[in-house]
């Protein structure tokens, strides 16, 4: 049994509705908060994105957010007015079966792009799931399994704090599920997240942790690089714990805990990201600006030359620090330093002498991979998170067909 | 044996003189010019660049180019001081054989990044390419091969034209040669070419046409994404055909001459990308301009998503449409409309109903794959070419230990 719990006043639940196919295959679920919640949300920077996300970046941030309703089997992308429309009617069925606000309610969709939505059969299934809604642990693992796609474990997280608040010092809870074993699934695509807390936070401040946890967590993950229409990570705060961000310790705190939750949840989707045998962590340090330090980070994450390199556990270095010079930072070869797995491989420019064999054998017989590239420029620092490139992952993508 | 000539006044050679190991194996290559050739050279723009590179920017465009010495099996890139001490005696070498001086002699390296290289076998291997030097198409079909690393054919291309110049109309050849399976290879990287026209050219004409063909050809392909180190092309006009670009026609004649060679070349190097089962040409048509039509081409054609379906023969345009969305071009889902080998899937930022069979037998069934993408944003419009990625590519890439 799960042991993530939900936090105080909320339920979820997952139920199976029919648009996998599978019989009994669980693909629609519900997290529901008690009480109006302040909303604020995080979405793909893809300009194709799927209905669902245009309709929820018209309802966040709010104070009054009550649901989040969840389908997976088709991500209601590419499908014109008409996919605005049925991502609408998702949420006007929730409200029904909740007897609240329509515009309180968000939707998100996952799978196959450009179909669309089996109406029928979400509007039969909602009023489902509001039944089934519960505040159980096993309650929060079926919507958890609910969203999935080609992931392999459901992805949740749980962490709370003793929070000092204008009503004294409380217990906060932060919950959250998220989908993805990759951007990319087969004929499917997306990250998909959900993250619950009683605190008691304004949209305002909602949306500022939000910010800045998924900037260094969701922001720093990639699989193959390709940005999904659907990409969403909302978090709904609904003040039952009865205490909120009373001073700057009590948000310090609050972030520490939302970051730690963001994560855990972004790198439970590297971990699981499809084929992959390796979970790559990427620092790169001493760069002019953390923007700079990204972009050099996710040049060497989405390079398929590093990532099968790491998957054939060559220590290849000379690759990793060619993808520096194209990732449009202006740096001189005489900059970068380069370890894997805590060896030496190239200093200030010129290799060191290594032996070969122990760097390989550090990436074949750990599952973690670690690549740290040491620059000259600056103070500033980026953590990143990727996976390495198999043939398992071609055939998932390749041997499916319509 | 070879159908492909050398332009008058060229002799090449292809040797083994035993950097890469295997007994025999052709490394080292010669393009030798009779006279002072107008040269002109585009190279990588990866700001960590092979010492070839760096050697090459300081000697071209210049009036009094000789030579084009080339090695595989050492890339001679990430190799600090040394390795640029290492391409400057590489061309002394040649400058020794030919008795001509080394400013005027060109160098490239292609193989593994970060190894020094082993000078001894290249100063005893260039005398005997010197020796080896003919103007028959079996040395130039010798030379081809001398710079292959995982390429499984010689890539070469020649043509020919009639050219009014200052001494009447003479016919003038244009002949090159490249290497590259990809922009990657197991431990090497890198694209090599070198042009050779009879031409008469001054180093501004043969910078100028240079880049434009360039621009057209080897700028618009990639395997991977991954720019090499040491990427170059070289152009040597020797006007041993006693004719020029005399007037505005004879201009036009000679680059479109020189398009066809780069096009040849360059898509050459697709056809064999490693592991590739299928060829990909991506039309990107009524953009606002040729760099966003290039951005969205090129964002295509680096999906990983993308390419597996195309590997797999999966009409799965939502995986395409939605690459346009990420390519940094400002467009509206409505902008845009999609074809898959002649058929119809998307039109106007809406599904069009198709038989998804008969999409993806035509994929199936043929090598080569035509995407086509029409916007609503302008005129300009760029070819794009690209392979898909299979699990072959990744066996090549990562099961390789150093």
């Amino acid at each position: 049994m799960s042991e993530f719990s939900l936090p105080l006043g909320f339920q979820a639940s997952g139920v199976a509705c029919g648009i996998r196919g599978d019989v009994g295959r669980l693909d629609l679920a519900l997290f529901v908060s008690d009480r109006p919640a302040a909303t604020a949300g995080v979405f793909t920077t893809n300009l194709v994105c799927g209905a669902p996300v245009k309709v929820c970046r018209e309802r966040v941030p709010r104070t009054t957010g009550r649901a989040v309703v969840i389908n997976a089997g088709n991500a209601n992308a590419a499908t014109g007015d008409r996919g605005i429309a049925d991502a609408r009617r998702m949420t006007d069925a929730v409200a029904k079966s909740l007897n609240c606000n329509a515009d309180d309610v968000l939707v998100c969709s996952t799978g196959v792009i450009g179909r669309f939505l089996p109406m029928e059969k979400l509007e039969a299934g909602i009023p489902q799931a509001a039944t089934a809604l519960a505040s159980t642990p096993s309650a929060f693992d079926l919507a958890a399994r609910a969203i999935m796609t080609t992931d392999t474990v459901p992805k949740q997280a749980t962490r709370s704090a003793e929070l000092r608040g204008a009503n004294g010092t409380k217990t906060v809870r932060i919950s959250g599920a998220c989908k993805g074993a990759a951007m990319i699934a087969p004929n499917m695509a997306t990250m998909l997240c959900t993250i619950m807390t009683d605190a008691e936070l304004t949209p305002t401040e909602a949306d500022a942790a939000l910010r800045v946890s998924v900037n260094q967590s969701f922001n720093c993950i990639s699989v193959e690089g390709h940005t999904s229409t659907s990409d969403t990570v909302l978090l709904l705060a609904n003040g039952a714990s009865g205490t909120g961000l009373l001073d700057a310790d009590s948000r310090v705190n609050f972030q520490k805990l939302l970051d730690e939750v963001c994560t855990d949840l972004s790198t439970a989707i590297i971990r699981d990201a499809e084929g992959a045998t390796h979970f790559i962590t990427i620092d790169v340090i001493g760069a002019r600006t953390r923007d700079e330090a990204f972009r050099i980070a996710k040049t060497i994450a989405d390079s398929p030359l590093n990532k099968t390199a790491i998957h054939g556990a060559d220590p290849n270095w000379g690759r990793i620090v060619s993808s520096a010079g194209y990732a449009g930072v202006p740096l001189r070869e005489e900059d970068i330093s380069l370890s894997i797995n805590g060896l030496d491989v190239y200093r200030d420019g010129a290799p060191l002498p290594f032996d070969p064999k122990t760097v390989s054998d550090s990436i074949r017989n750990n599952r973690d991979t670690h690549i740290e590239m040491t620059l000259t420029l600056g103070n500033a620092r980026i953590r990143y998170w990727t996976s390495d490139l198999t043939a398992e992952y071609v055939r998932l993508n390749a041997d499916y067909t319509t």
